[in-house]
C-alpha cells in the first residue's frame, strides 16, 4: 500500500500562482526597505533553545517549535528527571535547539553577537519564515513569514517616521489605499497606570484597554475590575474610552489626563513630534491614527507602537506592526542600544490583496513563448529556435512530449502564454517557423534562419 | 549575568554583504530556471515523519532533524516503550513532523498530493533550504539551501539535453567559466554490474567505483573484495578503471563491455543521443564530459546521472547534481510519472565564486545617496529631500543621529555610498544642498527647491 501523503497541520504548499503573488508582495516590500536604506541579513532557521525561551513570556515558550536532539538522547537524561515522566521536565534534556519564534530576538541576538564588526546606527531588514506551534485558523498558520525593517542605535524619533513613512510607501506601491497605520506610545500607557494607580497592572489594563473595540466599554471595566483594578481607578481611566476625534484632540485630552505622570507627558510629546512630522511631510495613501487602546502583546516595546490595519471594510487582524524597545540587546549582554522596527505580515496583506483584486494580471504570465513538439526530428529543430530565444533574455519553452497538439494547446492556454510557435515538418522542411498569437489569433510566419525578427518584434 | 549568545553549530548567521552575494546567485539561477519554463513552489519547512523517513536509507534517517510534539508529549508514550528507554524506539512516539532533508521527496508529495490540479508535464524549480544533522565541515553546514529544477511527466531524453544547456547558461551567466558538467547512466551501472555478475551487489559495487579519484584502483579493487565482490567479476570491470578519452571512444569501450547485457545497451544509447543533442546545440562555457565512475548515492536514480565539478584548481566536492527518476512518486501512490532534475548546491558556488574573485563589484553598493545628519531641523529638511530621492527610485539615506561628521563619513565609506549629500544650517538658510562624490571627491551645490537637477544627473 502506498503511503497517502499529507501536510503538517497549520502548514501550506504554495503553488506556481502562489509563489508568483508571494513573491511580487516580497520583493515590493523588500525594493522600498532597499530604498530606505536597510540592509538585509539572515539567520539560521533554529536557534540554540537558550537563545528563544524567556523572551516571548509563559505563552510563547509553549508554543516554540522544539527539536530533538540527535543520536542516543535518552542516554543523556539522568534518571531522577526520567522517571518523573514529566514533559515540562523532560523536554529541556532531550532538546537543545528550537525553531525561531520571530525575527527580532533572532537580530538582537545577531547584533550582540557581530557588534564589532557592525557599524552603528545598524539599519537591517530580514524576509524569513518563522514557526509558532499556535492553533491554525484564518490567517494564522505554523509557518509564516515575517518581513521587519528595525534600525538599532539611534534614538531620534525621525527614525519613528520614516518607518511610517515606510508602510506608506509600501502599500501605496501595493496599491492598497487606505491603510490605518495606528499609533500610541508605551510611555503613555505607562503615565495612565500611574495616574489611575494601577501601575503594577499595567498589563492587565492595556490588555483589558485593547479588548475596548471588542466588547465595549462595559466589558473592559468589567474585565479590569476582576483583574484586581479598582473602582477608583477605572474612574479615573474613564475619558480614555470615549477618546476620539482628531490626533491632536485626542493629545490635548491625553495631556489633561496625564498632567501628573513625568513618564506621560514624555510620551505624549514624542507622539507629538512624530505625528507632526509625518503631517508635515505627508503620507501618499495611507493615514496617521493615534489609538489608545493600541497596547500590543509583546513586552519589549517601551515607546513609539504601530500596527496597520487593512483598509475599512475587509475582515483582517493587523497586516503590520511594530515599536521602540530600549533595551533588546540588554538581555544578550549589549546595552543601552535603542532600536525601533517594523513588521509586515505577508500572508494576510496576501489575503487582502486577493480579497480586492489587487494582484496585477501580468504577474501572472510565467512563459514568453510555447514552442509545440511535433516529435524527435522537429523537437530538437525547435530546442534550437527555444535556446535562441532564451539567450534573448525570452521565457521559452519546448512542450516536453510530442502528445496531442490539442493537449498542448491546453496547457498553453492554462498557462496563459501568450505566443504558442508551430514548427512541424513542413516548417522545418521550408525553414520557418509559425507563431500564433494567442489573444487575438493570428498566425504570422518567420524564417528559422533569423529568429531575432520575431524577438524584436516581440520586445517592441 | 546576561547569557552570551551564540548559534547552533552546522548554522550560519549571513551578514548585509554576504546576503547580498548570495542573492546574485539565486536570482541568476531563478532567472535561467524561469527562461526555461520553470514554475516556482515552495513546500512546509517540515513534513509529517511519514513523508521523509526511509526515503534516504538508513543513514539518511539519522540525519532527520526531528520536531518535539508540543504540550504533554510523554502522555501519548506507552508504558514499554517508556521503560525500555531506547532512542531509536521512543523518537517516532514523541515526535511526528521533521524538517526536511532535500526537496526532492516534498516535490514527489507535492505531486502527488496536487496531481489534478496540475498540468503534466510539469516544470518546477524551488529554492528553500534544507536540514541534515551531519557532521559540520568546510562547505557542509546543517542548514543549507538547495536551488532544484525538476520536469515530471515527461519521459523525452531533451529533458536531460536542456537540463545540461540550464546548468550552462547559470555558470556562464555567473562567469563561472570551465565547468564540468558529468554525465553517466544508472542503465550503465546495471549493465555493468549484470555482466560481471554481481547484480545484487550493485550499490557496493558504484560506492566502490564511485571512489576511484580519491584511492586509486589498488583501492577500489580491494574494497570491492571487501564487499564479496568476486576477483572473476573484478576481472571483467577492469577496463572499466582505465576509461579515458574523448566521450566516444569511451562510449566504444563501454559499448564492447556490455554487449550482452540489454540495459547496458539501453543506458549506451540514452547516453549517445543526448551526448549528441548537447553537442550539436553546443555549450557555452561548461563542457560535458562521460565518467564512469559517476554513481550519486540516492538510489532512486534510474537513468541519466549529473553531477558538476568546479574548474579546475578549485577544491570543492561537487556544485550541482541531479538525474532521471523513474518512480519517485510511486512511493505515494501515483505510478509511471518519470521525473528528470538537477540542483545547484549554493553554498559551494559562493565558495567558488568567492575563491575566483567573481562577484561583481557593484552588487556591493547598496545605498546611492547618504545624507548627513547635522541636528534636529537640518535633519527634517533632510528627510524631506531623502524622501524625494526615494520616490525618483534612489536608495537613500538619513544618517540616523547627528552625531560627528567624521563618524558620519566614515559610516558611508564603510558602506561605499557613492555621493553624501551636506545640507546643514547655512544650506539650509540660502535653500541649497551640498553633494560630494565619494569616488572623485568633487563637490556640487544643487537648490533644495530643484532636487531633480541632482536626480537627472545621478540617472544619466
Amino acid at each position: 500500500m502506498p503511503q497517502k501523503p499529507s501536510i503538517p497541520k497549520g502548514t501550506r504548499d504554495f503553488s506556481p500562482a502562489e509563489v508568483i503573488k508571494r513573491d511580487y508582495i516580497i520583493q515590493m516590500i523588500k525594493k522600498n526597505f532597499e530604498l530606505y536604506g536597510f540592509q538585509p541579513i539572515e539567520t539560521p532557521s533554529f536557534e540554540n533553545s537558550s537563545t528563544l525561551l524567556g523572551k516571548y513570556g509563559e505563552e510563547g515558550d509553549r508554543l516554540i517549535f522544539k527539536i530533538l536532539n540527535s543520536g542516543d538522547f535518552i542516554s543523556k537524561v539522568d534518571d531522577v528527571t526520567y522517571s518523573s515522566k514529566n514533559s515540562n521536565s523532560l523536554a529541556p534534556k532531550i532538546t537543545e535547539k528550537a525553531l525561531r519564534y520571530d525575527l527580532t530576538v533572532p537580530f538582537a541576538r545577531y547584533v550582540v553577537m557581530n557588534q564589532n564588526e557592525i557599524d552603528f546606527p545598524f539599519k537591517r531588514y530580514q524576509i524569513q519564515p518563522v514557526w509558532r506551534a499556535d492553533r491554525p485558523q484564518k490567517g494564522r498558520f505554523r509557518e509564516f513569514y515575517q518581513c521587519d525593517a528595525d534600525v538599532v542605535g539611534a534614538n531620534s524619533l525621525l527614525q519613528e517616521v520614516e518607518l511610517i513613512q515606510l508602510y506608506d510607501a509600501v502599500f501605496s506601491d501595493l496599491k492598497l489605499n487606505g491603510t490605518t497605520i495606528k499609533i500610541n506610545n508605551r510611555k503613555v500607557l505607562y503615565g495612565i497606570a500611574e495616574v489611575i494607580g494601577a501601575k503594577r497592572l499595567l498589563v492587565d489594563f492595556t490588555v483589558a484597554l485593547d479588548k475596548l473595540d471588542k466588547i465595549g466599554e462595559d466589558g473592559v471595566r468589567q474585565e479590569m475590575l476582576n483583574k484586581g483594578i479598582s473602582e477608583t481607578a477605572i474612574a479615573k481611566a474613564a475619558p480614555l474610552f470615549g477618546l476620539s476625534g482628531s490626533n491632536a484632540n485626542q493629545l490635548a485630552v491625553l495631556k489633561d489626563i496625564l498632567q501628573e505622570s513625568e513618564i506621560g507627558l514624555q510620551g505624549i510629546s514624542e507622539l507629538e513630534e512624530i505625528i507632526g512630522d509625518v503631517d508635515k511631510l505627508g503620507l501618499t495613501t495611507s493615514s496617521l491614527r493615534l489609538d489608545v487602546t493600541l497596547a500590543r502583546g509583546l513586552n519589549y516595546y517601551t515607546g513609539a507602537i504601530f500596527e496597520v490595519a487593512a483598509p475599512e471594510g475587509v475582515q483582517m487582524g493587523s497586516i503590520g506592526g511594530g515599536g521602540r524597545y530600549d533595551d533588546l540587546t540588554g538581555i544578550f549582554g549589549l546595552k543601552d542600544v535603542s532600536g525601533v522596527g517594523i513588521s509586515f505580515g505577508l500572508d494576510r496583506i496576501y489575503l487582502v490583496l486577493e480579497e480586492l483584486n489587487l494582484f496585477p494580471q501580468e504577474i501572472s504570465v510565467s512563459l514568453d513563448a510555447l514552442c509545440l513538439n511535433f516529435g524527435e526530428n522537429e523537437g530538437r529543430a525547435a530546442l534550437k529556435l527555444v535556446a535562441e530565444l532564451r539567450k534573448n533574455g525570452l521565457r521559452a519553452d519546448l512542450y516536453p512530449s510530442p502528445t496531442k497538439v490539442q493537449k498542448q494547446f491546453k496547457y498553453a492556454d492554462r498557462r496563459k502564454v501568450p505566443y504558442v510557435i508551430l514548427l512541424g515538418d513542413k516548417e522545418l522542411q521550408e525553414g520557418k517557423f509559425v507563431v500564433k498569437n494567442m489573444t487575438t489569433g493570428d498566425q504570422k510566419t518567420y524564417s528559422l534562419s533569423e529568429p531575432e525578427t520575431f524577438i524584436q518584434e516581440l520586445n517592441s
